[in-house]
């Protein structure tokens, strides 16, 4: 595996571009892959993927297909977004196939439009393939509804850190609202501040809320509390990255609706007990 | 089809219930299915459908499986819910296995959840299975992106109309966030009122705004103008459902960012004339 393109690599001003296909992985679960994405990735020449991107979703990459680790914005060891940009439109020039691979939805939190807005300033052609986002998947898999008839009429997703881990800048009071589910991304760092804010905006401290650790994997735990509660509940049970928060009165029926893992097994020895 | 089991199923009391699958469609590209709801639709006995499911997505259905139209809310041809739950239930029970095949994802405005805690009531098994949701669809085949460094840090998701087609009840003062994209499912019907009541509660009318008809399929067509603007430009080119509205700052980048369909060749047009 390397950052730059195998030094191999057809090449010239005259080659017609490949195209670059920026394809949403999903939340984990290789099986919550799109057709169309499992289609491109069996068939791609290069595969230039993040580290949120599942073990067993790399397993699907043919052997003949060049991989390309990015990492991502977390991660030390993670090439600049400049530079993955700048990979992408050296790597189509070269007229191979392209895909880039990211966890989750290229277009929620995934900076794919960076690397869209990059690739049409550069003349490659490219299409995105949208995956499941975090919240979806966490949210079927943790048995949370993101709405429902009388507990939530909208839900609204915002990420956990700033761009470039700066400080946390959110509308806070417009947060706080009753009727919307909220689901925070990578929200484990500041889960202690964002519960604060959320609260000191109104925020009622008794709504309930969740935290689900690698949602849809093997890995997947999930805590439900009340966001007064949740921060040293995480903490508690030590949760990881990627944890997804999910805050609003759908929590209330993580219980009922729990199908998946640690929790639903739970659940089936109390009531067999 | 029939809204009723077949009266030649196997049945009674003694009889393991079948476990029955909430599954998400996508939005209309058949390529959009994950691999797993693929995978359920081939082999379940029957499929329990709504009127959001596109064409190209039942023909995947084998032709041995039983297949009963249940339609949506809007759709004056449809079971109520509580009938809808009671079916699934009632074909469980004949220990069959049943997807309940929905529009985009079940627990994004899919009233998944109510069907779930139905069968958690009743004792049957059920699982989840999340599907790409319209605003990803949409977001990805329209050119786009739901959050962009910059120009929107959050995305809300809300519907045009109200639980059972009643009046619009929305917090608007928290909606018109100038840093949120605002994406409003079946929001045609109510587009003047939406647009009228956000421009009240603050929102610059000369934020950017998109309407997108039946995002990801070859039906799709894409009208942007500003929330000003939005409701003539609308009417003059004819949407019709379903359509999808974008309000935000992220949607300047629709020229730039789009790939798919009408909107991608006329640009390819202007670029080589």
């Amino acid at each position: 595996m390397s950052a730059h393109p195998p030094s191999d690599s057809p090449g010239g001003a005259g080659l017609r571009p490949g195209m670059v296909y920026l394809v949403g992985a999903g939340p984990g679960d290789p099986e919550l892959l799109t057709v169309k994405a499992a289609r491109l990735l069996a068939g791609a020449e290069v595969v230039v993927y993040d580290r949120l991107v599942s073990p067993p979703i790399l397993d699907l990459i043919g052997p003949g297909t060049s991989r390309i680790y990015a990492g991502k914005a977390l991660d030390r060891h993670h090439l600049p977004q400049d530079e993955i940009n700048q990979l992408l439109v050296t790597l189509a020039r070269t007229g191979r196939s392209v895909v880039r691979l990211k966890g989750g939805d290229p277009y929620i939190f995934g900076r794919g439009s960076e690397e869209a807005a990059c690739l049409a300033a550069a003349g490659i052609p490219f299409e995105v393939v949208p995956g499941i986002t975090a919240a979806a998947g966490g949210a079927a898999y943790a048995g949370i509804p993101l709405t429902h008839r009388g507990l939530a009429s909208s839900v609204r997703f915002l990420t956990g850190h700033g761009a470039d881990n700066m400080a946390l800048c959110h509308d806070w009071a417009g947060l706080a609202d009753p009727n919307t589910t909220l689901v925070v991304y990578m929200g484990l760092t500041n889960l202690g501040d964002i519960v604060e804010q959320l609260i000191a905006h109104g925020m009622d401290p008794a709504t309930p809320a969740a935290a689900v650790q690698a949602a849809t994997t093997p890995a997947q735990r999930r805590v439900v509390a009340t966001v007064a509660t949740l921060a040293e509940a995480v903490e508690k049970a030590d949760l990881e990255p990627p944890t997804l928060l999910v805050l609003g009165r759908v929590v209330e029926l993580a219980e009922t609706l729990a199908w998946f893992g640690a929790e639903a097994a739970t659940l089936a020895r109390q009531a067999s007990g």
